[in-house]
């Protein structure tokens, strides 16, 4: 209800805006006796923090986590475990004159819509700042899946149509862009560094790779692992779509093309090329799971652009605050966030089953 | 939990399998007043069930629903309604053969190990069959919506790489694949003769168009309508990827292209390419609603092909049942009823706030 | 939502009126591997119906069950499981002229002024009769305690002030009144003969025990075991209240003696007065659970009343229709059943924690 | 889910433990365009703040609420409220000595059960503690409630067996133990004074009356008002019973009794005695809502007493904290703001129908 809530056994509700006090989240039904320090956190709050590399933002947030509750001897007691997460650049300026126009793009005119009342101030719940929250809860999530040998790796698989030929885990975390191979990593760089130039921002595909997974989670019908992990990812601002395994190209194969080349391996059926993305009838099938993320370019551009007024007339718009010339790499760490609160949850789930 | 659950105020839970005595649904939270007949599901049921045209399976199920509980003098009391719809054309000895091979791209070898228990006589809760419950439940949602001038369109957008040139939404149910093209449907009906007569099958896309929705529905962060749109359709068998307006084009676009050329209609904010699908934040903007799946090829051919048997060998296998060579035209009215259940939930869900 | 689901993991919906095709529910969440047949049901659903003895009313219904789906050569598959019970025998005709007429003690406003329709045939979904479709799904609640050695017995324990002095559980099922004490059985069946005579009804209270219950079910804060099992009981109707163990008595006495004396019993900290009702912060100590429920009398009486009319007068009402004099022999199964439902859920809950 | 989760529309997560960095809460769901400020939570947190007067414990906490998020120019916008109130008079060394045994009355071996950890510190999420987290969300339920005119008062109706005989809502803040009998509260001060005094404790009855609350709120079957203000209400440590109206009273009255004498008020009926305490069918009808409590007393006391230690035996125990002698005066701001998230729920939920 009300969009802030998620999960069913490990659920997790998310507060705060930009403006405010801070951002921060509630985790309840987290497992008792799991090891967590702020560091654990602290770590991929890192990676999503504003100002860490040339094709960022230049605003500047520490993002420090405080943990407020739920541990005892640095130690999860089965108590909800509230994270703080508290604002400290705000330039609440920035947004002033856009109290009266609705960004092409953003949020502003459907919030309006909605709640009869519009944050003009750095667009409260569809800030991109509420991720923040998102990505301490899925540390926790990780904490519990990396117990079970359950790994999750996101990486910008392209950027403005520029490739990542390979897909090398290693180096993802040492390029700025998040790509798994370096010689794209460079071209996507130099990519964004002319969006940033010419006032503009590009999209970029990323992908999400889950390694480790036992076969059985995920639910029939509704409760498929597909539906479960779409709407996780669906509802991080900028992703316009989402596909698994075979994908959009499954709609132009034939049924024995896709079916694949089946061999047994570890008791358990394994494909050639996985065109399953990991997930059969929407429950693992102990396969790597594997999926990917169309990310729009950055709504909030320097360019000049036409925009509707709150008086309901149009006018020239030239958004001066600071912006991501494109989303991709710090959406990596959102994304492995929202795909490890899923699988824990699934893994909890399961537990009742079997 | 445990999957067969949908919505939040109006909420949908689905039953049963092709070789027991039916399927069917409850449906809670429906408004009072509403008129319903049996009639007025069995339209969609028509549309969805098998044996309708040459490019569906022939297995023949009339699929009859029955409205067991929640009606007074031909309305709604506000009583949860429940719908039946009984087995009758069921032979499960065409699945006799299939007790000991797990079928590549079904959920067999999945099930088998969340459940411990494999129900082979059909593929239990991983049956199409189960869809019919969605569109009985769907179709009550769909009279919600016209209540309100909002209406929903699925159309095979594609098969096999065939795709429609024109959205006429009059000759959608003029044509046996469904797609709003006639020239592009006559193709597209021979492709799949084609694939029938080979023992194989073909992949599609099937598109959503929604139009008079208002503006304001869906939440923030969690609660996005791209989010819960993607969780329904995700929630479909076969459907591999979902995407939004743009979609993955807008991978490779720069945010002065995506933003979209902007002028006042109405009082809101409309856009030359509708590149946001009508959902802006997670939230209806006003303008159409717009999406598309890509539906992969069915799972069962009869083609001849390599399957891992319950001993954890491999052997070759012929599948004989009745199946459809190319789910698109049936898939058509369960995007429509997981579409319309999705907006009904929403549009009950913002009289608490609005 | 809406009233008509229950339970998080073991989740139930219940539907249907005694004027419309049947009532029934769809439970889901339920374990894989479970025996259940049509006949584990029907013992229950005997226990409730009508016309079952002199003390209850002289409706008849079979109240057969039909187990729809969620079962494969006898045993759960971990599908949803579906149960019809149809409708017999309706007198609708007894209604007709209770149309324009609110019934004393009854919910006939109140849903008026909720829906805004009036279902006067049997009250819709305020009927008693909807606790059928309770008790099928208690019956496979109880299944899933049995296995783990829970077992949960209701009786009646006064009836008009006449209490049972001792509690033997072998003789709740040898006496119609179901009391755990033939002696007071006996004068409590006289007494609700004497209330039909006088055209009159009386109250009681029922008592449930549940034994071999481990300790660490329930959850802390909202999710206490008794807030759970006061939602089940307290949504039968006809209940006005519940306390557990020393219950209101406790209000009367000093800590020193509410605390009890304590010894300790295989591994655990054992009461001499199990004041406690065997739950300790909400969650299971291990003891006997002991709650004891306040049942009204019937609002459905023969007897001359003064009620108010549709028009918004008053006018005398004699109700002719066939009613229980008591509740209590027939809310005995139904407490049960809810009980079950709660404690299972709890159980499956647990899993996930330990 | 594991408990700390409440309410279906307007849904609040506590969190915390007195050993912590704090306590607090987060309330989804809320309506955009309420006035609310620290001071509107402050006034019911110090209700309910101990040290507030000789009958509460001397332990000192100021309980100064933060909003953190969800308020825009002092209104909610409808993002998530989320509110902080930090601890500041820890002395976990008087824990110290309860490291190893389990305390009569408490919920140390249950939770031990449960968590396989036990939190010995205050109790963890079994410390009355949690409670001011409600009393802070319970503020914000008020303040929905009272722009329709729905007012809530609790009270303390009898301690140690006397009972006010009066009820007088305007002396209710005007005497320390909240009787709404001056005379009454003079004797109930004594009686706890004279409990204090030899190292014991007593039990109560809290009572809460609702008036202004329209026909119509609460819903059938499982969620019937009663059923959802009895889990908000005994989900309170210490409440051993709830009940409605007549209570356990309608145990004894015969059905021509307890129909009551009707007659019309307003448009709608109205009794004499309001046996049913404003709610028929689940759903309140119009007449004020009435429930009672029994409050147990409370279990931590001075005097020598007889506990299980940890390795299994038993050994004398005498409390050394600081504890209430009666939990009724500060019990009474708990069930305020447990029954006003309830009705703003409800009244939230009757949008969606009507």
């Amino acid at each position: 209800m009300a969009g802030n809530t998620f999960g069913e056994i490990l659920k997790v509700m998310t507060f705060g805006e930009s403006h405010g006090a801070g951002i921060g989240c509630v985790i309840d039904g987290v497992p008792p006796g799991l090891t967590l320090t702020a560091e654990d956190i602290q770590k991929d709050l890192d990676r999503r923090k504003p100002g860490q590399s040339e094709v960022t933002t230049p605003r500047k947030e520490s993002d420090t986590a405080e943990i407020l509750s739920g541990i005892l001897d640095g130690k999860t007691t089965g108590a909800p475990i509230a994270i703080l997460i508290r604002n400290q650049d705000q330039r609440s300026k920035d947004y002033n004159e856009l109290k009266d126009i609705f960004r092409p793009g953003h949020a502003d005119f459907a919030f309006l819509a909605k709640f009869g009342i519009r944050d003009h101030k750095g667009g409260g719940r569809s800030s991109g700042r509420e991720t923040a929250a998102r990505v301490a809860a899925g540390a926790l999530a990780k904490k519990i899946l990396a117990a079970q040998g359950i790994h999750i790796a996101a990486y910008t698989r392209s950027i403005a149509g520029i490739e990542a030929r390979t897909v090398d885990l290693s180096v993802i975390e040492k390029n700025i862009v998040r790509a798994p191979d370096l010689e794209a990593a460079r071209l996507m760089t130099e990519r964004i560094a002319q969006a940033r130039e010419e006032g503009d921002s590009v999209g970029g595909v990323v992908e999400a790779l889950v390694t480790g997974c036992p076969a059985g989670l995920g639910d029939p019908v509704f409760g498929k692992l597909e539906a479960k992990l779409s709407s996780a990812v669906m509802s991080i601002g900028a992703v316009k779509g989402v596909e698994f395994g075979s994908g959009f190209r499954a709609a132009t194969m034939p049924g024995s093309q896709h079916n694949d080349q089946v061999h047994v391996k570890d008791g358990r059926p394994v494909t050639k090329h996985n065109f399953a993305g990991g997930i059969s009838g929407g429950i693992t099938n102990g396969e790597d799971i594997v999926f990917r993320l169309a990310v729009k370019p950055t709504s909030s551009i320097a360019k000049k652009q036409q925009a509707m007024t709150a008086e309901g007339g149009t006018a020239d718009l030239e958004i001066k605050g600071r912006h991501d010339p494109c989303l991709c790499p710090r959406i990596v760490p959102v994304v492995e966030a929202m795909t490890a609160l899923v699988l824990a949850d699934c893994l909890l789930l399961q537990k009742t089953i079997k």
